[in-house]
């Protein structure tokens, strides 16, 4: 699937979230998700929530797997593992860098860094296994 | 702190979510939050999201470490594991469980079992590390 | 399979590791395991390494799950989340107490407290997922 | 500190693993680090074990870190999440490619792959988070 087949995949089947995420690079094993950072996102302070980078973490590798085996809405989270290293910058978006570790019959493993757009060291690290349901 | 100080500094520090969790039961080692179930929270089917299971989760080790050493809204989440274990039950709430694992000088551990209200299984398990600043 | 289908199993597969763990109690959703120290389990100044921590937890979900659905050297782990939270006492063994949070079709989610035996507070938590074998 | 010197601090501290651990390539944010598979590392089939690979990763942290702040025995271990993606290949060497994500003040995190030696998959893959004590 291509970033804009991903988006269409998003809208139509997850509306909540569609304006969360857009699909920035895409390679055979790497996806760069850019999250626009509203006020939704936010805790007192102006910095970005731990909920907000996980659930931009989990989209990027979900994502990622998608383009890959096409879409399949069934394709469910069983376990993510998430660090958070530093306060997000006030203002800025977030990008996720995911990478796909492994694609097998019923796991995919992705891992993640995420960033406040513009800086070097990272804000968050997360690892996301996916079940592939069977009938693929 | 008691559940009803555990709310005022909830509704005051992080008025976003403040409606979101409603401590049920408050022990010394542990601590029992609800999550009213909202069309937010939902994804298509009306199962709850991974990102509000993880909210939960994060916030019922969070109350319980406030419980403990006093209102420090700078206690950060530095890491959490989570496994989503079944898919939540739709039109119920979810049931977070949490006990303290440890209370350091300067991290706290807690694991949590979230359940949807009614069912005997849990939906998700996680752990949650916080660093607690130096000052208190 | 009863514990001392457990060790046999235990010996017959996993000779190396045999004399490591001795299963204390067993219930439909639970398991005590022991492990008696030894000196190739130790650390500088008497303390259990995190390996053995690590092979403790993992034997102790794996038993557990074994017990269930039977001899299965094929179940394998796909993941592991472990927080060391004390330091383990000199001198004694560590007993982990285990339970099944999940046992499906493809995966096995169990979690663990490890203590040092005769203290009351864990020494490490872990959560551990088994991939079952498609054919049982 | 130099390979040479991680090697020495090793042989003196942890005299009962210093053979399983050789420092590849060091450089300011990352270290390679092999592990000469023995006997003792393996399961039947000649596959290494799954505590070998969590003792491999939480070694390479652990010298990534002393390399930038000297030679401190107490910085523990606080958890770790690793992922099993492959079966390690018989007879081979393990590498692990560890790169240090943060390195606060008393926290510090990593990340790391680890591989059978010649090949391009990861068979694991494993975050480390170290306390660090106060006093350096």
């Amino acid at each position: 699937m291509t970033p804009d087949e991903l988006h269409d995949f998003l809208a139509e089947q997850f509306p909540q979230v569609k304006d969360d995420f857009r699909v920035q690079a895409l390679t055979e094993n790497a996806i760069t998700v850019r999250l626009p950072v509203a006020e939704r996102h936010l805790r007192p302070g102006g910095t970005v929530s731990g909920p907000t980078m996980f659930a931009l973490a989990d989209v990027a590798v979900y994502l990622m797997i998608l383009s890959r085996i096409g879409p399949v809405a069934l394709a469910v989270t069983t376990s993510c593992a998430i660090d958070f290293l530093r306060k997000p910058a006030a203002g800025r978006d977030l990008i996720a860098e995911a990478r796909l570790l492994k694609l097998g019959r019923t796991l995919a493993v992705g891992d993640v860094l995420v960033y406040s757009e513009g800086t070097a060291e990272p804000v968050a690290r997360a690892s996301v296994t996916y079940a592939i349901p069977p009938a693929r």
